[in-house]
């Protein structure tokens, strides 16, 4: 049996837990105010059941990315795989920089869409939560793509890796 | 390029959606209304944010473990690793026999704690947002204790893996 040890304080309990913890990786995306394509690399969105089909995820609001969020009323998930490596650090990066190339077109609600990952989820924004300086933001699956299969992009203690089976 | 193709219904693409995209397995355990163990394997559990230290997670308010958590004061979040699958699939079967074993031992608030995981947080919940048939738990974390290091725990494509190097 493995002994657990308490951590000295609950900030760093937390951060400790979560590079143990690996997560799947999406990218979240939708408009700004001028229609200009807006997003951002998240890990921590998850399915709220499928009748009727519903969505979260959390963000924080002192992100670049919050002031169109918060006014957004269609947002596009895109799940990632391992070929889409390239994308999920250009989109946790600069934030002048994550359109810059052609590997996404405006899809359906003016949506910016990445091309070539593994599916994408065109979402209705149903409330948002605001806890501290961050929200959780709660959203309706109107309708859903999906790409070619692929291994699933993960992170886990601050990289990024894939899925391996059991021995 | 991958084509993306767009799914008859939302229902399904949601389901086919978070088959690809892999998630970290929890447990979570509270206490029952005359304090008895209660409660499940997770694959919703994420981060709110490090200052104050937060997290969520999401449950099916049909589920056999909502009327206790619903009152719950405090809740453990294990964390699991490749060493902990059968509590992964003995959390997720039927619930009378989830605590047969001794595995586990009371703790702090008379929280139900299992041994050998790779970190617990004890939480404090805060809000609880019911979303349709199901909730969001957002919930303060007090403390935490991390245990070994053993390779993530992770559910991809209904089944548990584990992580590997991207090459």
């Amino acid at each position: 049996m493995n002994e657990l040890i308490q951590h000295p304080n609950p900030v760093e309990a937390l951060k400790a837990t979560f590079r143990l913890h690996a997560s799947g990786v999406g990218v979240l995306t939708f408009s700004g105010q001028s229609g200009e394509p807006v997003g951002f690399t998240a890990t921590s969105v998850t399915s709220l059941g499928a009748t009727p089909p519903l969505v979260s995820f959390n963000v924080a609001r002192g992100s670049s990315s919050w002031p169109s969020l918060e006014k957004a009323e269609f947002v596009a998930l895109h799940t990632l795989g391992v070929e889409n490596l390239p994308l999920a650090n250009k989109m946790a990066a600069e934030h002048t920089k994550r359109f810059a190339s052609d590997d996404w077109s405006f899809g359906r609600f003016g949506l910016p869409i990445f091309h070539g990952v593994t599916s994408v989820l065109i979402l209705k924004v149903r409330q948002i939560v605001e806890v501290e300086s961050n929200a959780v933001v709660i959203c309706d699956v109107i309708e859903g793509f999906v790409g070619a299969e692929q291994a699933p992009l993960l992170y886990h203690q601050r990289s990024y890796v894939t899925v391996d089976k059991l021995d």
